[in-house]
């Protein structure tokens, strides 16, 4: 069992970079306001310890820093009304994918548009509970699924539409895979804070409207049957990443339809958990290309 | 540029594990048949060293340690035959997907198959070139693209064509990402040996018999071309490998279709880089499941 509760990752007041348990105020469950954190020393995912030292935090970074993190997998139409309003069938079996572990950002890091892809409509949101690995598991059943589980964090699996559905040959990892399209944060709350994360509010805030609003409740392979299923045949690691799907409300399914564009800023929350706040920001065309 | 040529990873008659570079006899390019090399310390993508130390080879293993494995990206439709051999036109883009690091192993190896996908046939192989990235690299010019590779192997990308095509909701990644889907060695030749990648005769035996036979010209995007795209708006990394795709020959486009079972002995072999022969083996049922 970990020794700390809100894990957090940030750029401290005086210059460094700490692995931290933030402090939160009573009654404050969102870590993105948290101001304070007590510093961890160690490995995350084995020996640590929670020290007395108080360190003032100046920046909230991606909740593990990158060569702490494994292989990020997600799943596609994993909420049955998101299934429903893209006009296809409830999967029999968790629909995977892969982002590569670049694709990462912070919880409030610009999110980067290339070149390549800004010519066209389709840029997307999804607002998505993340599952973070924190022991290794191989063939685990449902019922002992969650004790190989760290704790949960919110992410944005950001999706160019035309990419991921027309342009990779049905394989959607063009459209998914860009530097920085895989916010997350703002921290990674412990499964003895969240006992059941099949109850979490989850929604987005698109320029501080709400456009996806949903519980996790509606997952069609909840976190446990997840991680049962994924470990199968395939050793899970501490440190990877499940981006578990999105639920409703995405662009895609909207009539009319709603892209991202330049500046936009949107907001990934989840109950108990925090808010990730991240902008669109088209990138000028490289002088390389 | 690396100071080797010829990069194996191996545990020696002493016991040790070691990166060395391989001494082949005159007129031997088989990596595989090397029984010394130099050992190699340092750091492999930056500062290192080839020494004097000269260690027997007692067991080749995977090319990189876990550890020095980024992201495992891999092209479908990549070789025109392949593609009109599985009724698919010809991609307009590259067709990107993904493996875990788990799924990598050694050249010798062998590929255990989980009881989950062993009532069904559909098991099939994929002889390919496997580029490794040797420097950091992001929207790099197709003209310039070879200079980020460190240099290439070949590798199965091992599939279930059931759980790839039919039961992943159109992801292949199902079908192509169970532990030790992805051996591949038996070293990494680099790019000063290898000037054309895209001139290789590549080619597959199952229990001896040639399955897979063409050369790496037919590739439909050649190894500049695939880097400098999937560098596109995404960082490829030191140590990310590119499974790039397979020729025709596989057993899902053979008539009558040709699937491997529990025994099987798979050769996949890359000129001037050798061969791994990897054995097909059913794992028992988990006695967790």
């Amino acid at each position: 069992m970990p020794a700390f509760s809100h894990l957090i990752r940030f750029l401290a007041k005086d210059g460094q970079v700490y692995y931290g348990d933030a402090i939160l105020p009573p009654g404050v469950t969102d870590i993105a306001k948290a101001t304070q954190a007590k510093v961890i020393k160690g490995d995350i995912f084995g020996q640590h310890q929670v020290t007395h030292q108080t360190a003032e935090v100046k920046l909230l970074l991606a909740p593990l820093a990158r060569e702490d993190i494994g292989t990020v997998r997600g799943l596609g139409l994993n909420y049955e009304q998101h299934a429903k309003e893209s006009n296809l069938p409830i999967p029999k079996y968790p629909v995977l994918f892969y982002k590569p572990v670049t694709s990462i950002g912070g919880p409030t890091d610009d999110i980067p548009v290339p070149y390549l892809v800004q010519g066209d409509e389709g840029l997307d949101y999804e607002c998505e509970l993340v599952i973070v690995i924190g022991k290794l598991a191989k063939d685990v059943p449902e019922n002992r699924a969650l004790d190989y589980v760290l704790g949960y964090a919110v992410g944005n699996d950001v999706s160019h539409r035309d990419w991921q559905i027309k342009r990779g040959g049905g394989q959607w990892a063009l459209g998914k895979s860009f530097d920085g399209w895989a916010p997350f944060g703002p921290g990674i709350v412990t499964t003895d804070v969240i006992r059941d994360p099949n109850a979490l509010m989850i929604s987005t805030k698109l320029n501080g409207q709400t456009v996806q609003c949903s519980s996790t409740k509606d997952m069609v392979f909840h976190v446990a049957q997840t991680v049962s299923f994924l470990s199968k045949g395939t050793t899970l690691l501490p440190g990877d990443l499940i981006f578990t799907g999105t639920p409703q409300g995405v662009g895609m399914g909207r009539k009319p339809q709603l892209w991202l564009k330049d500046g936009d800023q949107v907001e990934v929350s989840l109950d108990n958990v925090g808010s990730c706040v991240n902008k669109v920001v088209y990138e000028k065309p490289s002088p390389k290309l």
